[in-house]
């Protein structure tokens, strides 16, 4: 095994998120599950963006927003996914890059426009999304880059993909790269309701393969048909060799070598908007667990990234997260 | 005279904001002056995006700013600008009128694109602006909208159109609209420099029919070529009906019929972003006018807008700002 050039390569959907805040109402009105992602077509997202309120532009997307703050902890990061040549792909690619992360992925011009997400943040500061997929439906087996893929020491699976039939060839890919290289393959589960759509799939998948596995609440209780945490998080650690479960306020758990360890949430004055929490939480394991340090570290880094990010509008840092590590003394 | 179906209607750039951090040196590097505006050319724009970090977008444009403000305090806006059919276009054109402006100048196809404005805050939070103007060079008499500007009790016009030839001749249609149909014309300087470039001609517009005229210190003194502030203001005195000048923290001064009166600032806890703050001083200033309320309370909503615009990203309120006068109760 060679020595790895990223820290962490990630496959996920590139998207530009459209963030405009909503009572619950609007959300009734308009059929959306609160905290929930759903799929919407070119008709619907046109619909819903004439009727919400004014917006906001960041770039997004899960695993991209993972990468992003792993790349402001200091971590090596690459992210594949797919844009179309039009202003939301030159925003994203520009975000991305920017924030120094290697994306590579060409554009690909006249076939679909780059994805969004309509997310719409009730004043609890929860975010639902409405994601027309666009362009990232057709990201396939041939976007993987086999040598990014293997130059990382973790290939990390944005569990969304999963609504797409052509990505889970790339997953599947992926997965046989980083296999074949003695990588780790790391999965996030995404969504509950995208759980409850690739139930058999996602399990697996995590049963052949999946070294780490990141889920929150409802989607480990979804993976696992139970209503009880504890049973669900049992059952994911012994289908994978790490489990990182996350509870909202309630903290974190890691599950690993039949050790649990339980970590706390970093406490945020007021929540603003709750998009790309398990992101950057993730973005803060992962920078932990590639640069040697325990998982309690690893998990404390999660949560500081994670408070970082439900503190202001959008799922990218507005601050070094590096730095914010050290003056908070977690990392030296 | 006929009751006024607006408050205010604004003639001014419609400029979606690229808004990104940096630190004094980039400023340097760039021969961009702190705290200015300055026009660029699409491949300036283009090199400047490269190399800045990660960025966010929200609709801006001074005049668009302060009508949205104006909305958000109650009152009855319209805005006259020119947008490109292009994605940035339709982001302009949803964010104004989920604001409540509004907003109905058609768009142009394959001439240029929407404007956008790189606008880079530096640690303090001062905002140092690179703007393309694109279709907004295009916007001329052809597109005020008679019955628009004959509408509102005041027209405002935004002092950056004086950098486009045509849209001087807008201006000039609009004041005599205005006049004609016995409404108030108020002006806003924009920026210093923008100031040194059309000196005569816009003491010209102010002599010749401004009754309101917006100006912050800086834009003021160069306009009457004083480094002495009181000096300029007692000649902005004489040349307009109503004086409204910012002096950042210092507060503002109102000067009319020989009256002036001192406002001070609204206190915020940590400046994030300046960008916008003249454009919501004057949003409040202008709602109190027009809604029959006294100039220092009108004063006060200008700061109270200004303070709110400053604590985040961005120039467009993320509160509403009838709820937070009441609040306040500086109106009821």
């Amino acid at each position: 095994m060679t020595a790895a050039r990223y820290a962490v390569a990630a496959i996920g959907n590139a998207i530009v998120d459209i963030i405009g805040r909503c009572d619950e109402d609007f959300l009734a009105r308009h059929g959306a599950a609160k905290g929930s992602m759903r799929l919407v077509d070119a008709e619907t997202v046109q619909k819903l963006y004439s009727e919400m309120g004014p917006a906001i532009e960041i770039s997004g997307g899960s695993a991209a927003n993972t990468m992003v703050g792993l790349a402001s902890f200091g971590g090596k990061a690459a992210f594949i996914g797919k844009v179309a040549g039009d202003e939301f792909g030159r925003i994203f690619r520009h975000d991305i890059g920017a924030a120094g992360v290697a994306f590579e992925t060409a554009a690909v011009n006249g076939k679909a426009p780059t994805s969004r997400s309509l997310i719409l943040v009730t004043p609890d500061g929860e975010r639902t999304m409405n994601t027309f997929l666009g362009i990232s439906t057709d990201l396939d087996h041939g976007e993987v880059d086999a040598d990014t893929v293997a130059g990382a020491q973790i290939v990390y699976l944005e569990g969304y993909l999963f609504d797409q039939p052509q990505a889970k060839s790339a997953f599947r890919q992926a997965v046989t790269i980083a296999g074949k290289a003695g990588r780790t393959v790391a999965l996030t589960l995404s969504d509950g309701f995208c759980v409850e759509r690739h139930r058999d799939e996602f399990l697996d998948l995590i049963r052949g393969g999946v070294g780490i596995l990141f889920a929150n609440e409802s989607e480990i209780t979804s993976l696992y048909q139970t209503p009880h945490f504890d049973e669900a998080a049992r059952r994911a650690a012994k289908d994978t060799r790490l489990a990182v479960l996350t509870r909202s306020a309630k903290g974190s758990i890691i599950i690993a070598e039949g050790a649990t360890h339980e970590i706390p949430v970093d406490p945020v004055e007021k929540v603003i908007d709750t998009t790309g929490a398990g992101d950057l939480y993730a973005a803060g394991f992962l920078f932990g667990l590639t640069s040697g340090y325990d998982l309690e570290t690893a998990g404390r880094l999660g949560s500081l990234a994670a408070a970082e990010i439900i503190s202001h509008v959008g799922a990218r840092p507005q601050t070094n997260l590096a730095e914010l590590a050290r003056s908070r003394a977690i990392i030296r």
